[in-house]
C-alpha cells in the first residue's frame, strides 16, 4: 500500500481530453483508488466546464489544476510516465508493461520523488512533442485488433495496478532526482549557449529540442548532477557573452 | 497468455444495466482486453436497444446473448465469479481479491471448465439473488471513501488483470468440473424430495431456495459427484412417490 504522504506525490495529467464525460471517470477511478490530484493540460473551455458542473462531480475535480502545457503540468515531476499502446508509433524512450510500473512508481517515491502518469487525448493519444516529457512509456497490454483504450478506463486500469501493487517503503539515503522543470532549465541553458557559441538565433527546430528534452530524461540525471552541469554551463555562457578573445 | 479457445469459455454477465453507455464501455474493455463473450441479464428495453444501436457498437455488442435471470446465464459455467466492493454487505461464500482472480480462472479453464464473471447494476450491486448463483465473491480493492466503481471500469479493471496475469496450461487429468445448470437440476430434485418426504408443496420459500444454492456451490462437487447425487435422489424420489410401506 501506498502511504497518504506518498500519494500526494503522484500526479494524473489528462492532456487536451475532449469529452467531459472522461474526465468525470478518470476522476471517479481516481477516487475509487484513493488518488487525488488531478491536472489537466489545454481542455477545450467548454468541455472543462461540462465535466465540472456534473451534478456527480467529485472533489477530485473540483480540485483539479489547469495548466498550459504538458511541461507545466508535469514540472514537479521527477517521473513522467507516459501511456498508450504502441500500435501506432514507435517510442524514443524506454517501454515498460503495466505490470511493471508499481515497481517504479514505488521506488520513485520511496526516495523522495514525484511522478505525473500522463494520459493522451481520446482519439488519438499523445502527441511525439507531449511524449518528449516522459522518460517512459507505460503500456497497457491490449488486443492488437483492439488496441484504443477508452479514457476513463485506462486510467481506472493504470490506477487499480498501483493501488493493489504499489508500496513504497520510504527510503532515506541515496541521491535526490531531479524535477522536471529543472531539466527544462538546463535545456534552455544548452539552447542559449549553442546560439551564444554561434548558431543563429531560433535555429532550433521544435524536433530538435524534442530531442535534447528526450537526452536529458534519459541520462536519468540527479539534482546534484543536474545543478553541477547548470553550473559549468552558466560559466561557459558568461565567457562566450564576452565574445571571443576576451579570456586570454 | 490464455488461449483463443479458452477464451471462448469465459463469459462477461452484465446483470440488469442501467445506462446504453455502460454497455458500451464493457463491450469496449472486453474488446481491448480480447474476450467475445457477453452476456446481459434481463436490461431495461430502451437501454439495450439504445447500446446496441450506437454508431460505434462493437462485435461484441451485437453478438451479446440476452438472458431472463442470472442462472440462466451462467447455467454453462463451473465457476460462476460475482464481482463488487464489500462495503455494504456481509457475503456468504467465499471472498477473493481480484489480484487472486487470475490463478483460480487460469486453473478452471485450464481443466476445461467454464468461468462466468458477474457484474451487478449501476447503483447497488449484485442482490442476494444474484450472488446465490456464486461460487465467489471478487473484490475490487476500492478505496473506503469512494468504493463504488463505474461499471465500465469495473469491467476494463477485471479483464484487464486477467489479461496480464492468467495463463491457463491445459490440464489433462483431473475430475470434470460441474456445470451452474447442473447444480440447479439437483436443487430442484432436492426440493421435490422434500415435498414427496410430506414438506408442504411450495414451503420452500426464496430464501431457503438460496441458501441451497449457496450451499451445493460450497460444496465444489464435481460431474461425477453430481450424477451420483442426483441418482440418489432420483431412487428416493421414486421410492417416495409409491406411498409409505410400498417397499416392504
Amino acid at each position: 500500500m501506498l502511504q497518504e504522504t506518498q500519494r500526494e506525490r503522484f500526479d494524473v495529467v489528462l492532456v487536451r481530453p475532449r469529452n467531459p464525460l472522461n474526465i468525470g471517470a478518470a476522476a471517479r477511478a481516481m477516487a475509487n483508488f484513493g488518488f487525488s490530484r488531478l491536472s489537466v493540460v489545454a481542455p477545450f473551455e467548454a468541455t472543462w466546464r461540462e465535466a465540472r458542473s456534473a451534478v456527480d462531480s467529485q472533489d477530485v475535480l473540483l480540485n483539479a489544476r489547469e495548466a498550459a502545457t504538458v511541461g507545466e503540468a508535469v514540472k514537479g515531476a521527477t517521473l513522467v510516465a507516459g501511456t498508450g499502446s504502441l500500435t501506432y508509433r514507435k517510442p524514443e524512450q524506454r517501454v515498460v508493461r503495466l505490470a511493471e510500473l508499481p515497481e517504479l512508481v514505488s521506488r520513485e517515491l520511496g526516495r523522495g520523488g514525484r511522478v505525473a502518469l500522463v494520459f493522451g487525448p481520446e482519439k488519438h493519444g499523445l502527441t511525439r512533442d507531449d511524449l518528449s516529457w516522459c522518460h517512459m512509456l507505460v503500456e497497457i497490454p491490449t488486443d492488437a485488433r483492439q488496441p484504443s483504450m477508452n479514457l476513463g478506463q485506462a486510467v481506472a486500469v493504470c490506477l487499480y495496478e498501483l493501488a493493489a501493487r504499489a508500496d513504497a517503503a520510504e527510503v532515506v539515503s541515496g541521491p535526490a532526482p531531479v524535477e522536471s522543470g529543472r531539466l527544462e532549465l538546463l535545456a534552455g541553458m544548452v539552447e542559449e549557449a549553442m546560439e551564444a557559441a554561434g548558431y543563429r538565433a531560433g535555429a532550433m527546430r521544435e524536433g530538435e529540442r524534442r530531442e535534447l528534452r528526450l537526452m536529458l530524461r534519459r541520462m536519468t540525471l540527479t539534482a546534484h548532477d543536474t545543478r553541477r552541469i547548470m553550473g559549468i554551463f552558466r560559466r561557459i555562457l558568461w565567457r562566450l557573452r564576452q565574445g571571443p578573445g576576451a579570456g586570454r
